[in-house]
Parts: structure tokens; C-alpha cells; sequence
């Protein structure tokens, strides 16, 4: 498996001087965030669309992804024409705090020594918030001259910071719209993530959080931590439909090679997932997942943390979605009900389990497309 | 964690000079088998029941454990009036062939080789299928001089085992009872076996599978392979009720530490498998789960593997069971309605998960001691 460092890449960004205060109460002097924006903001700022990325997802949206030469995470959402219609809306997305595609994170240089070249905070970077990264894309969306967001979408760990954009600046978002996430993460969440980092941990290159200095990269378990999530990204189903019990070739029973596909799928999927992503910032990115808690940062009631909302919601779940079935739409859809928000829910019937929101599903891109639009003649936008 | 290895315990067991070829086609020269059994063989050796254990069980069902000093797997089932009664019963248990606790496994010497004091097998240890392990099973029972079982009964894995006694000696076994089981491994389920094996390849003590020669063993490989797998036993409604998102003490937000009880649990669960179990033996074990597949033994009809079979089944599920999900079990059950077998079927309300077997299920223990009672009469038992 290739050990190399991830390669150094100028990505777009904007540097804030004055830093960032953490939730923890540390205070990060200097704050990067790299973006990509997509479309035009028009004349009164009002088109805006903050795109906000999944757990291993990045700014690269719409585009070609500079190390590894794919396209774009959401090219069948986000472009001309398409449900997020970038001949219409002004699409912003940031790379999360504590990532690795450019925005302040453990890759960073630490900023709490006076020295020329300090060393990367690696571990010893402060835990991050899904607040704390919805603060950083507040300062970049002031930043753009925005005011109010038309509309804040993401999936997964993306909805998560959908809800806590809608939560904390309810007059700055006009349309919300989580897909496929949950208010807080269930126990059986936290058990894969915590599983992904021990896998981390037991790689003999992690050198207890400083392979940096040593010129490694614990590779083989960021893989493993890589393997697992992924079949939490799917469904049984999809599984089965893929793979079935297929076999590679006609290897012998019971060697270990990779002699069912799913198997081989699954290496490839660890192996080249190390070549984008960092062991630090998987940490550190799937600790904030673990640690968000809607309604506990509300006095327990997840209502409490839209009270007063004018902000139109759209809920989107999937049907073979295990790692936040719909019944977490739902808990989030109660809740705004109680608080006598505009919210519409809808589950989308399909095998595809949690990757669905990255997927060719058209009944998903067409119930995005229309609350878009509903939102939009709302909101007086130009058609 | 304890790098040690696994202690050598003398257990009993029978060796078998002529020893055993296995499907693969090589032929291990020597077999032994450890074994245990409770209550007594009756006059006319009418009265026995073989217990499958499952993955990382063993042959101490129902007394205190030689290593862990904990009680038996199944102390709650098989005793003096319990469902599987050993006032009535003599039951026995062995340890798989593949396994670590005394039967031929990849702990054993290498009989390949004309030396004195050979090195142990390890990874050159010769696959082996679910099928061997029957047959090795088979010998132990002819060695007790017992023709035909009265019961043949297991979980899980102990299940594949049950499935494959029956298909392949139909008149030793008068009645089966394969619980939380399937005819084959789904996808998802290989994929999740995979990623433990990976786990313990990427452990730097794993050494190429040569560990052993080095007085190392792969623990946190093989720690994270369990953690994985423990979350698989459960369910998402038993990991909440048990943990939700409790914390341990008032740690900091963000720490990699233990900071959910649930996270505690696992890493609990990990570090004490280490201590009673063996890597090489968790790979070859694994990989004969991934490799069953009792339809394609049997020309791709999984109905023709019972075909004339005048032994009595009853397959039991969870329906919290998403590993061996009760639709595996349907499906058996619809091949063994399709070879006009004596079949019952019951699916049993519990939300902890595959588990379910191992723990205080009342209603589980009532249709075993129920189905096994009603088979007794007809076998005209001696009450």
C-alpha cells in the first residue's frame, strides 16, 4: 500500500486573522477556510446556496477532484440545469474545519508557537463541533458579502450541519433542506466510528498520532476505518445485488486473498480512500459527528433549537438507509412540527441504503428540484 | 494490551491416528478432537445431543471456563432441567476443527513434517469447511460408539453445522434444531469478515502470520476484528438501551478517549477476546463461514440437500437479527417444505439482536425445551 503523504495542493481559500474560538474554549489564532463556489451570486446576494460536504467529502463539488482526477461528489445535483441549478443559484461549498483539503485542521501548522516553522498540530489539534465548522462557513459566507443563505443542503454529516445552520442562524437561512442524517448520532453510530479509530490506532505507522514527523501514514488502518463505514453506507441489499456471492476467478476455497468481489471492493474502496483523506482529520471529523446533540445543546428538547424558525425545511430520508434510517428524519420532523416550522419530509423508497443522497436516484434529485423552486418563487427569485 | 500467548491447557480430547482428508483434498495425517460432554449416555445410546458451538465458541457449554474463569456459553440452556436437560440428555460439545482450544487447528504442530519437534501450523494451516468440521464431529461421535444423534442443535455457526449434519448424515440425526442461522453468507456478512481479517493484517504483530515463531500475538488487530463483529451480534435497540449516548465521567468534548459507555464496552469486549482466543484460528474459522453454501453443494437447489430427510427440524430466528435476519432462516425453512420435511418454525420477539441465543430469551427456551420434549415422545425417550 502506497505510504506517501498526501501531496500539498494551493487550494482556493480565504485566511481570517482574527481566528476562531472553539467550543472547547481554545481559540485558534488563525483561520483557513478553503472553498469552491459554483455560479453566479447575483446583484442582491440572494441566490446563495452553502452546499455543506459529508464526513469524507470535500469542497470539489461540481468538478474535477484534484487528487484523484474523478468528478465531483455531487456532479448530478449541482450544475446547469440540475436540481441544484447553478445557472440559477450561487453554490458555495468549504471544506469542513478540522479537514484535510485546505481548511484549518490537523495538517495545519500549529498557530500557539512563536517559532518560523512550527510543526502540524496532528492530535494535538483541538477537538472541533459540527458548530464550530457551521461558525467557519459563517465567516466565509460573511466573507462573500451574503447576508442570508437561500438555501443550506447536505447529507449525512452535511445534514447535520444543515440543522445546526438552521438552529444558530435561523434569520440567515431562508431553505434547509438534511438529507439522510440525524439529530444526534445512536449508540450503534458511535460504535463503528470508535471501531474505525482503534483500527487507527493499532497501525504500527501512527506512531501515536505523529507519523507526520516521521514521514508516515497509518495507511493500512485509516483503510480498515475506511472498510468499515463503507458497508455502513450501504444496504444488505445493495450488497447482495452488487456482489451476491460472486467470486474473482477460480481461486481455491479458503485462502485469503480477496476471492469474493466483495471483498476486492472493499480493498479497493480502504486503499484508495487513503490516498485523499488523513488519519488525524478522520478523528477528529468523526468525533464531532459522535459529539452532536441537537436537543442536548437545547435543554434536551430538540424543538427548543428551532423555536420561532421562518426557515422552510425539506427532510429527505432513504428507505434501506441503516446508518440514519428514516425514523431519525422523523424525530427531526416532530420536533419542528412541535415548533410550528414549515416542513415538508419525505422518505425516498430505494436499496441503495445511506449512499443513496450520492447516487442516480431520480425521484430523490426531483423532490430536491421542486422544493428548490417552491422556495424560490417564495422567495421572489428571479426564475 | 497483553501481547502473551494464549495458555497451554490440557484439554480432553480424542486423537484419531488415520486422521482426516478435507474437502480442499489435503489430508491432515493426525486429527484430534477436544471435546466435553453432560449427563450420561443412557443403555441403548439413545439420548445424545451434540451442541455446534458458533465462531469463538468452544466446547466449555455449560461449566466454568478454563481461561476466562467465566461460566459456561450456555449455562442458561444446557443443565438438569433446563431445555436441554441433562437429566435426560448426555450432550456433547467440541471444539471446531480450525478452532484454539484443543482440537486440530492452526495452534497445532505441523504433522507435514519428519522432525522432532515441528513448529505449529499457522497460516499454512489447510482451509477448512463447515463440512470438515461435521466430519471431525462425525468421528468423535463413532468414537463414543453413538450411531444416531437425538439431537443435533446450534446458533450461528453452530447452526451451519446442524444444516450440513443433517444433509450429510440424514439417519444420525433424529431431530435438528439450527437457530440464528443461514444457508450461505450474504455479502454484507463476507464484507464484514473481511474487514476483520484486515484488521488483523494490519497488525504489526501479525507479522505475515508468522507471530508465533516470535512469541507475539496480533491484538489489536484481532481486538478491532472482534469489536466489529460484537456490534454485528447486536442491534441498534439494544446498544441504545444499554448505553444511548451515556457518557463515562466528565471528559472533554473531543477527546479519543473512551468518552461514550458504549465505546468502553467494545474496547472491553476486544481486550478480553484477545486473552482466550487466536488470530490465525479466527481467520481459517471465518473464512469457513464465508465459504458455506449448502445450496451450491447441492447443484444449486438448496432443497435437494434435504431430500428424503426423516429428521425433525425446528429453525428458530430473532427478529432483531439483522446478521442472520429471520428471512435466512425462510428461506431454509421453504427448502426443507420443498423436500416434504418435518419442519417448525418459529421467529421469537426480542430486540437483542443476534445475541439473542446466548442470553435470557424465555420464549426461545420454551419452544427449544418444547420442540425437544415433543421429538423425545416420538423417539419414544424414556421420560
Amino acid at each position: 500500500m502506497d505510504q506517501a503523504e498526501l501531496p500539498e495542493i494551493a487550494h482556493a481559500h480565504v485566511a481570517f486573522d482574527d481566528g476562531l474560538t472553539l467550543e472547547c474554549g481554545l481559540a485558534l489564532r488563525r483561520l483557513t477556510v478553503a472553498y469552491r463556489t459554483y455560479g453566479r451570486l447575483n446583484a442582491d446576494r440572494s441566490n446563495a446556496v452553502l452546499v455543506c460536504h459529508a464526513l469524507t467529502g470535500d469542497q470539489y463539488v461540481a468538478e474535477q477532484h484534484p487528487l484523484t482526477g474523478k468528478p465531483g461528489w455531487w456532479e448530478m445535483v449541482v450544475g446547469p440545469g440540475l436540481p441544484i441549478d447553478t445557472d440559477r443559484f450561487f453554490v458555495v461549498c468549504a471544506n469542513v474545519l478540522g479537514g484535510c483539503m485546505g481548511s484549518t485542521g490537523p495538517r495545519s501548522p500549529r498557530d500557539d508557537m512563536d517559532q518560523p516553522n512550527p510543526p502540524r498540530w496532528g492530535t494535538d489539534f483541538p477537538p472541533v463541533t459540527i458548530r464550530d465548522m457551521v461558525r467557519a462557513q459563517k465567516r466565509l459566507i460573511e466573507h462573500l458579502g451574503i447576508t442570508r443563505l437561500f438555501a443550506v443542503i447536505g447529507g449525512s454529516m452535511g445534514g447535520m450541519q444543515v440543522l445546526e445552520w438552521a438552529a444558530s442562524y435561523p434569520d440567515a437561512v431562508f431553505a434547509a433542506v438534511p438529507i439522510a442524517t440525524a439529530a444526534n448520532h445512536s449508540a450503534q453510530n458511535i460504535a463503528f466510528n470508535e471501531v474505525g479509530r482503534q483500527a487507527i490506532f493499532a497501525d504500527p505507522d501512527w506512531l501515536g498520532g505523529t507519523y507526520w514527523a516521521h514521514g508516515r501514514v497509518p495507511a493500512r488502518g485509516l483503510a480498515v476505518a475506511r472498510m468499515i463505514a463503507h458497508i455502513t453506507y450501504l444496504s444488505e441489499q445493495a450488497l447482495t445485488r452488487k456482489f451476491g456471492r460472486r467470486l474473482r476467478g477460480a481461486q481455491a476455497a479458503g485462502s485469503f486473498d480477496d476471492t469474493f468481489e466483495v471483498e476486492s471492493y472493499l480493498r479497493h474502496q480502504g486503499s484508495s480512500f487513503v490516498r485523499r483523506f488523513d488519519a488525524a482529520s478522520y478523528l477528529t471529523i468523526t468525533r464531532a459527528t459522535d459529539w452532536f446533540d441537537l436537543a442536548a445543546d437545547h435543554g434536551g428538547d430538540l424543538s427548543a433549537a428551532f423555536r420561532g424558525t421562518r426557515t422552510r425545511f425539506c427532510l429527505i430520508s432513504f428507505s434501506s438507509d441503516w446508518l440514519y434510517p428514516t425514523a431519525e428524519s422523523r424525530t427531526i420532523a416532530r420536533a419542528l412540527n412541535r415548533a410550528a416550522a414549515n416542513v415538508s419530509f419525505v422518505e425516498i423508497a430505494t436499496d441503495k441504503g445511506h449512499d443513496a443522497f450520492l447516487l442516480d436516484e431520480p425521484d430523490f434529485h426531483r423532490t430536491l428540484a421542486g422544493f428548490l423552486a417552491g422556495c424560490a418563487e417564495h422567495a421572489g427569485l428571479p426564475a
